[in-house]
């Protein structure tokens, strides 16, 4: 704020004298010298001060610095090649703002369990610092590549009255009166309705699911974008979603080098992502995986194993489409080729990162969705507003759904999905 | 998609001949000539469909459609002052997708909860699509406002395990194991975390609250932008929000005229907001309230009459600052001038659309934080991690929160927020 520097813009302040106003990441002292790393959400910086250059009292309390202590720190910076971020400060006075209480989170080893409990904290540290900032970049480019485009940004609610894909993964909440509601699983079913409405759309919010699984991939709470476009096929949301994916990469790799250079990421194998991305029909993959020697059925889902047998094999994602339809949510338009199978895509990261999206081709036809929803044992009456949308103007339309933290999860190159939003909700973890 | 152009690119089309897929608004004839009014999404454009320049089977296929069919029409855009939108598109092709049933939202007057049943088709009426325009143009412009000051994005949980201020408004949800999940009202404390982590940041996401008031600024879900910032004093988050507002309202002006012009939005009240605006001392709006003859006592909340009064006074938002502590959440840091009095601001939107932003600096000992969880009654054990950010490197920090629906009630100029989203979520509404 007001008469405060932040440390990402060092570069346009060499030679004056500025204000740095953050917090102690580390400190070492040598003789008359010390060398405070500061810390101020932008970057860090490492200070030089001089035990000649400031007034005792000022040295005496720098001693006594603990990690974490808030600090107000007046300096002059200078490029310095050695120092990471290419500059260093030269001291002239330090405000002691708070002493740290004995931060608990230091640079030895800690079990992950403590790290997520002290999750509020752990924010601060470098690498989980990269994460997020990449995660931050993501969700920008996202809402950019569909702005910029003439998607219409359409919320879709959280409370839902019934299930969208079954009942038994559905967080229930009190709502009034005794009524209960349900947390989304997806905005999908709402966003075929705005997209009748508004062409192209979009939605973009936190999803649920109560799933008692505990594996590197779940979350119980995680964002989603879903893109819906009336009179669009298959084919032209395949070609959309590896523009889509293209663009993020790009833009990751563009803005976010730092970052990833924190997280030791190899941006080699993303700098290779471009369209067009491979195309794989089902019925291949399966000769894929028999062939392969997997224990894999002809009409089944693709399990992790699966998934990552085939993603192996290229170096970009791969788009697997035409699934058998009773994998698939009910509402998925039959492949006219092959009625048993549905106009619905996934697409799996390379690198073993499994499915990022998915999505396929909406029904059409009110007669042929009734049955659908009655095959499913699905309450009709649930589904009357979603069905009049069959009714009154039925177009072809087709969309997709991106998880972001599966999306950072990839990008950042990190194993497990809980380091990629701030405050992950797992099903033993809903502190702090 | 392939193909196809749309309504809001005919400009770029004239003369050629193009292909538009969209619905049936509308439909005149007159002898020989029919003009179909058509929608994608993108516009509205008036058709000419003259009987000899098309096929009998077409011309017998159009007279029987009905309001919101679906059709895919060829045909010649052409400028032409009188139509609305600028441009006349001379039909050659009409190609039947699917003949509407009978359409339930016709011109007449419909009651509003037979409209509210209906919003999944309500959506498509030229009212609410201005609306919902008006609310993605906020959406972005916010976005862009704090991405573009280097803010970063840190979405906040929705599952909280306690209460950010109060119990009673809180909805229950069933979490794992007899475990007790709360939806998050706020991202606020979450916030104070990651602002210490990453100096300035926002959260924007639903947030939910249980009032079982029905009124026309109610809703039970509503989406919040919430910024945080590392050092700021209420000073500077006051500045901060008033070129915040001003930001909306310009990109609005600037990008949703036709949207405005469609709701009769008299926009000379929006282009006169501009920094800076009105600041009142809670002590001085307790004097004019008196002196107006209000029944307010000094030392309580502005009911809504005395915030119309107040509001009415000024023809920009008004910010209203240092309010009792006690009519304040416990975080609030007190006002050193007056301990009673805290540092936090509201800001009244004009024209007697109320607050719209509640915002302050957060209090920042340790000590007093703890006495105020004690004296609210809330429990200690919940606020472990939040008390840890005032053990390691507490600064003071302030924010605000601005409450979606509300600013765009108040741009459209219109009397209800449930207009203000998709999907309204309210005390007796949570269908579609």
């Amino acid at each position: 704020m007001k008469g405060q520097v932040y440390i990402s813009d060092v570069a346009k302040h060499v030679g004056e004298e500025i204000t740095i106003k953050g917090w102690l990441y580390n400190i070492r002292s040598s003789g008359k010298l010390m060398f405070p790393q500061l810390r101020d959400g932008s970057g860090i910086i490492q200070g030089v001060v001089f035990k000649k250059n400031i007034p005792e009292s000022v040295w005496e309390a720098c001693k006594n610095l603990t990690q974490e202590s808030a600090l107000i720190v007046k300096g002059t910076p200078r490029a310095d090649e050695r120092a990471p971020g290419g500059f260093e400060l030269d001291v002239t006075d330090v405000e002691v703002i708070q002493v740290a209480h004995d931060y608990p989170i230091t640079p030895k080893e800690h079990g992950i369990e403590f790290l997520m409990d002290h999750r509020h904290l752990w924010l601060r540290s470098r690498r989980q610092h990269s994460i997020l900032k990449v995660r931050a970049e993501i969700i920008r480019a996202v809402r950019d590549f569909f702005d910029d485009r003439d998607f219409t940004l359409c919320d879709t609610p959280i409370f839902t009255p019934a299930a969208c894909e079954g009942t038994t993964t559905l967080f229930e909440c009190d709502y009034f009166d005794d009524e209960k509601a349900y947390l989304t699983q997806s905005g999908q079913l709402y966003n075929e309705a705005t997209a009748m409405a508004f062409g192209k759309v979009y939605c973009f919010g936190p999803t649920f699911r109560a799933e008692k699984s505990k594996t590197r991939r779940h979350l119980t709470e995680f964002w989603m974008v879903e893109p819906e476009i009336a009179y669009a096929t298959l084919e032209d949301v395949m070609e959309l979603a590896e523009n889509f994916i293209t663009f993020i990469v790009q833009r990751v790799l563009e803005r976010r080098k730092e970052e990833l250079k924190v997280l030791e990421r190899d941006i080699s194998k993303l700098e290779n992502i471009a369209p067009p991305f491979p195309r794989l029909h089902y019925n291949d993959a399966a000769k894929m995986l028999k062939e392969g020697g997997l224990a894999f059925e002809y009409g089944g889902d693709l399990g992790a194993p699966d998934e990552t047998f085939l993603s192996e094999k290229y170096d970009k994602p791969l788009m697997v489409h035409r699934y058998p339809a009773p994998v698939k949510a009910f509402y998925m338009e039959p492949d006219p080729v092959d009625q048993n199978l549905s106009l619905s895509v996934d697409i799996l990261a390379p690198e073993g990162y499994g499915e990022i999206i998915g999505g396929g081709q909406r029904m059409v036809s009110l007669d042929k969705l009734r049955e659908r929803i009655a095959e499913h044992n699905l309450p009709e009456s649930a589904f009357d507003w979603y069905l009049d949308l069959r009714k009154y103007g039925s177009v072809p339309h087709s969309g997709f759904g991106m998880g972001i933290e599966r999306c950072v999860t990839w990008l950042c190159g990190i194993e497990h999905v809980r380091e990629t939003i701030p405050f992950p909700r797992m099903l033993y973890r809903l502190k702090p």
